[in-house]
């Protein structure tokens, strides 16, 4: 990772205005390949928007990449004096350049790249927090994203990435976090790691299987809960159902066979936390 | 559409091996435009599943592509036979153009393409079904399929697509579905027809807005629903939301501005089924 060696924690502005330039060349690894994210521990996420999510919750930026029409924009700018008074470098950029970063014919004014934090499971506290949300190989990264934001919204305290899954810092997921990414810790663990973890939580450990004999509305869910999901084409692998005292089932009518992941983790959530939400 | 008009109701198999047959074209013209789908009045599901799903539910099947691998499976050889006693015709092909067909490095061994089913809002009884679910502008396929997949799901009635949403017969559309779209009737609209029908509207029409005051799991829902849902981007119009009698929340904590659509979505619908639905 050559280019990003070389300007580190500068907190600095650079016009790049060449597609060839080393930056610009790093910053499209980082959105097209795994590879260069899990070894460079960097993402990238588009937006302005995504960009003060993640400045307010406190996470190192290393590059800000504005284009022209964020230049004129007070919000941008502020966002573009924070992080370099944090070190980051800032990339005024053109259109052009925007395009070719993030390979979008219409890409957005604003591209940052902050550094991954994936927690290691030892460092995940059940008794702080209500709910936590462990995903069995998750594939999709919409339905990742998706689920981040949902914890985020219901008040849940964390996502438990299990085994070989979608990366949450691809640019997919990110964008359908919509900025919870910033706001919900995630785990990153093995199937024996959280069946030991399962078998000592304090609270209610519900999974959602589709051979589940209890309908989901029926347990007293006692926190702190964990609701563990299984994967999108197999749904919960037995020996794992196996350790979970409450296998839950989402009724279902109709001919579909069963609900995406993303809906029916977001059901559960809304279940798990109905005596606690409120307008 | 020349490749297609050459060869209809033929009910017979033909091997195909070439990329520049016509058929090949026309079927990689409706996975990849939607103007030759909507043109053709046709479209392209991917998978023995959905074909299988299709068939089943005595959809129009016009091409049935068939792979090396599925040729030796039992269950894709009675849906090649049912599809060409329907006045389908077979095609026999290569993995090569089934990749060129569907632009897939892996493509699936089954590529259907069906007529498209789109219904007035004329032909929508309310009194011959329990929950719709109208979709004004929806714009993600993902979205889309997936809401279409819940309201299966929960034995809603139907989905109405109002003003300019993204296309139900998008291949990712489709997929996301999973099958659901050949059981969910999809009516087409537009605004001012909407709210026509909210007027006339015999039973509950509940719309979720962020600014409604009602919590969702407050209102007795009475059949037939109608749920309201705005776009991603912008939320339910105002317009529309005055139309709605009851304007619902999902209450939310956290920093999450808000949920993903086919979230809320499938959130909203497994409230309006609460009584109705059992394991």
């Amino acid at each position: 990772m050559s280019g990003f060696d070389k300007v580190k924690r500068a907190g600095a502005v650079k016009q790049v205005t060449s597609h060839s330039n080393p930056l610009v060349k790093e910053i499209k690894g980082l959105v097209s390949q795994r590879k260069h994210r899990t070894q460079s521990g960097l993402f990238v996420a588009e937006g302005l928007k995504l960009a003060t999510d993640a400045l307010e919750a406190g996470w190192d930026v290393r590059y800000l990449a504005i284009g022209p029409e964020a230049l004129e924009n007070p919000i941008a700018q502020k966002a573009a004096a924070t992080a370099k008074a944090r070190g980051a470098l800032i990339l005024e950029v053109n259109t052009a350049v925007l395009s070719a970063m993030t390979r979008k014919d219409n890409p957005q004014m604003v591209v940052g790249v902050y550094e991954q934090r994936l927690h290691a499971l030892a460092e995940l506290s059940p008794s702080q927090g209500t709910v936590f949300v462990a995903l069995d190989r998750v594939r999709d990264p919409g339905n990742l994203g998706t689920i981040i934001r949902t914890v985020d919204a219901v008040g849940a305290s964390g996502v438990i990435l299990v085994g070989d899954c979608t990366d949450p810092f691809a640019v997919e997921t990110v964008r359908a976090t919509m900025g919870s990414l910033f706001h919900i810790p995630l785990y990153k663990t093995t199937k024996p790691e959280l069946k030991d973890l399962i078998s000592k939580w304090p609270g209610t450990v519900a999974a959602t299987h589709l051979k589940g004999s209890v309908d989901y509305r029926t347990p007293v869910y006692t926190d702190p809960t964990l609701l563990v999901m299984g994967n999108e084409q197999q749904g919960l692998e037995q020996d794992l159902a196996d350790c979970c005292k409450t296998l839950i089932r989402i009724p279902q009518t109709g001919q579909a066979d069963s609900l995406n992941l993303a809906v029916a983790t977001g059901v559960s959530l809304y279940e798990i936390r109905r005596n606690h939400l409120e307008l």
